[in-house]
């Protein structure tokens, strides 16, 4: 058993929208994304999903209105909320806590940002 | 929709052993813990246990073994295994990832040790 340290995980990527899997457990990954600019408008119909700032700055919209996350931010979207994040200061890193298999671009068109979670 | 400042919500409380909630998800729970000393030595029969260093240095012990763990270091320990954490550098917290209701103590029998997780 051994221990992953995050900051060397997180340094050993650099592509954005592309989130990678650092731990699994319960059904749920932990996964650590870079991202830079706006996403697209997404939900997920059956995962909330938890995004934790380790880089940067990051504002988490919704049709309704917007928050914007620093370092040390958590926050948990819930299923079937649509949501678009945008970095907001790069380089912009999160780890995310959300259940296994879920879709970065949720419900949205797949795309080129499109992209599966592999294990780091 | 509130983000939640996990460094605020570590500075707002000083007791040891006694894990705090700051968020739920997809029946999981994310929680602030305080650690000083030797723990007791436990297991979670239904429950796969997520450590995620946040302050000072974490020795976890089994019985064939251990891994020191600093900060930014995470480490999962399956469901069924017998752990004892220890802090080896204090002050020392983590934050947890871990099903709804996991009692700190596990299996072993309840004490002084044993708390109910808040959520704060």
């Amino acid at each position: 058993m051994h221990p992953t340290h995050i900051p060397t995980k997180l340094a050993s990527f650099s592509e954005c929208w592309s989130p990678k899997i650092v731990a699994s457990l319960n059904g749920q990954e932990v996964k650590l994304a870079r991202l830079s600019g706006a996403f697209v408008w997404h939900k997920h119909d059956e995962a909330d999903e938890l995004f934790y700032v380790l880089e940067g700055r990051l504002r988490m919209e919704f049709r309704d209105g917007s928050v914007v996350m620093g370092v040390g931010d958590m926050l948990v979207v819930p299923r079937g909320v649509e949501h678009r994040p945008v970095a907001q200061a790069e380089p912009c890193a999160v780890m995310l806590f959300e259940p296994v298999g879920v879709v970065n671009t949720g419900d949205a068109p797949r795309g080129e940002l499109t992209n599966e979670a592999e294990r780091i």
